[in-house]
């Protein structure tokens, strides 16, 4: 890799709100490079192999905890895994306590996936480590914006002017608020669709279009990232009902092949299928799912490498 | 290890069935290799330094994941664990999602335990990727019956003419079918013993002997291979009671001494001891147990090794 | 490492009680050379590269399984991880089987933590393997009494004459007995200091001092270690209350303040703050508690070096 001396700004990746869009750009690239790493056959670079990462997760989520272990392995990085539902935090400790813990066994970087939003902000104000948020409640998950935004300039050469229309579940998505401004940083444009009652009211202070008609949001953007109906969770309210959610909002072949133009389908899985997306969607030639998937593991070594000091 | 250019027949290992016997004879000399790398002071070799393969357990089995990630990281493979149970298939994910989001990741193989028959071959019909099946429900569990061939082979030189002797709950067994059929394609005759309760219809269609007396089973065999009786499942009817059914199957060192000859006691595990088999018997020098677990190891290591399409 | 010729005269660590004060004097000078290890950029020496060790833990314990674990990779040991919830121990196998099984694999040494006492040495009797006790149940821990030695040499140059207050519940500590032998073995005096409910009566047998009033343990000590309350078991009884108990053996900074000396304050973690510690004392500067943690790998590093046969 080339060494320029370009660096982040930032020690800690704590949401998108942090960066500056020259570090968004040099996280693309690099993750490009990285890229190229994993689909050699030797996929492993020994750039951090003198760094321990721990993977903190108080929260299940085996795809991006995964896609991180992966994203470290590759990256020659020691690696250690720390589930929180069997940890001491069961016992009564505090999230400050449990992180310093971890850290005075010498671990380098923490990243962190936690249910509550600001868990990640709130850490770094207190301990002396490098955290990555993998997800912070419904607050910022950067690491999937950066991926989905690695996605889009993969498929159509860059991010600027082009329109995302993000869709479905806002106000309980993971992924929607890191998602608007790594986009808009970009020079996206992007709208919001949905039912008004999963659509947040803070939404339009973002700058972004509010649409509730699913065919008019579809009509507009060049890229619909279709958010997941979260079924697990008993306790949200799909109203009317899924039925009526999915009639309304989900996306099949049909409505698709209604369009006057070709669109770009995203999703940030795991995806229910026959609900917010059919099968003939999902693995048509405009969803670029899978890509997303794969830019995942390239888009958190660069997270990674980069947040490590090290230079390209 | 020899350059010889022989190469299994298969892309992946989903059972028994799709091995030819060539297929088996060439596990078996290449475990036969591994088997003496383990047993030296460094147990590792390089063979497999590029290679990501991932355990995806939907169903939990600590021993055999735990034979499979020794396997894998003495052939110095990067290894991940995927445990559905903490997984995204709880948030609805299908299967084929499921994996190839994994293989998205640029995982090479998969290692796959799954509590419904034919799981692995379904999904090698689905995704893109090399599958070992490590067990799908009470249909095939290839790698077993693999070790369990390498250790008759070890103990007798050869599996042809030898008389083996599968006793206890065959209908539930994970282990029956593809031992069955392993021992047969080696040219070894098969009996199947228990209550008629316990043994399915279709066992006769495959020319395996049925006995209902274990007495006669121990005296006809050279290998009586004791299944274990699963106490976990509260849902299997061990007719007419556990207690009866352990008087009437469960082998003693009385029953042993009985015989007019030796005979070699295997097990898959884990034991219930006092109720297949007694700690006498289990622990005797007739027993393999321990050496089967060993053997283990070496098989999958000789699995991985010529599916990864290394020669010997 | 300089190659004298010193060893351990135990093959197994299963207790304190085991180990002659030499043992723990070149246990501790051991862990010296490591601590320096892990503070270097580069945290790992090749030692144990050729070793294969399981973590077998019967009972959750994040944070000791983890120090275990870095110990054991920045060793560049194999490493392989088995919790027994989700193993064959569910399916009634029993722990000789269990852990023959994991030997069988050619595994070189095992961690063991166990809820019931005596499960190491039990082992150690019917396994052909190196046992490290990990904590069973409240009989000994011996790597954390270890660790917190070595905190008080390295605070004080050396534990000989020092003066240790060990207070809270004596009864169902996991730390307390482990800590008693290692600090008298080191030529420390030891009180232990509690409620008599907590008090557990065979303790005055091991020549301890047993005292009521934390003012007085206080005032005699050199270092207090102040044991967590656990509120996670609802089983024990914190007699009166747990608030009272918190009002008589809770230890804030006005307490602290009004002795007429500087003591240093540990703890085993996690920590119960405004229990049985208050924010105010476990964060101050006689705080000594994260550097236990960080101890607590080098001491782990050390047991495992010396144990493996190597020598410094």
């Amino acid at each position: 890799m080339a060494d320029t001396a370009q660096q982040l700004s930032t020690k800690h990746l704590l949401g998108i709100k942090d960066l500056s869009t020259d570090d968004i750009h040099l996280l693309l690239d690099t993750a490009h490079t990285f890229k190229d790493v994993i689909n050699r056959p030797i996929k492993k670079v020994p750039s951090l192999r003198d760094i321990t990462i721990a993977n903190v997760f108080f929260e299940n989520s085996t795809r991006t905890r995964l896609s991180f272990e992966l994203a470290e392995k590759r990256l020659s990085a020691d690696v250690v895994n720390f589930a929180a539902s069997s940890s001491s935090v069961s016992k009564g400790e505090t999230l400050i306590d449990t992180v310093n813990n971890i850290l005075a066994m010498k671990v380098d970087m923490i990243v962190m996936r936690h249910p509550y939003p600001g868990a990640g902000v709130f850490l770094s104000k207190h301990v002396n480590a490098q955290i990555i948020n993998a997800g912070d409640g419904a607050h910022e998950h950067p690491t999937q914006a950066l991926l989905d935004a690695f996605s889009i300039r993969e498929k159509y050469g860059q991010v600027e002017g082009k329109k995302i229309a993000i869709i479905g579940d806002i106000l309980h998505s993971r992924v929607a608020l890191s998602n608007i401004l790594c986009l808009q940083k970009l020079g996206a444009e992007v709208m919001v669709c949905g039912p008004t009652t999963l659509i947040p009211k803070y939404i339009t202070s973002l700058g972004v279009k509010v649409e509730h008609d699913l065919l008019k949001a579809l009509n507009w953007c060049d890229v619909a990232n279709m958010l997941r109906i979260q079924l697990e969770r008993q306790d949200i309210s799909y109203f009317p009902s899924l039925r009526e959610y999915s009639m309304l909002y989900g996306l099949n072949k049909k409505i698709l092949d209604s369009l006057d133009k070709e669109i770009t389908i995203m999703h940030p899985g795991p995806i229910n299928r026959g609900v917010e997306i059919t099968s003939d969607v999902a693995d048509s030639k405009h969803s670029i799912i899978l890509d997303q998937v794969q830019n995942g593991v390239a888009v958190r070594m660069a997270v990674l490498y980069l947040l490590a000091g090290k230079r390209i």
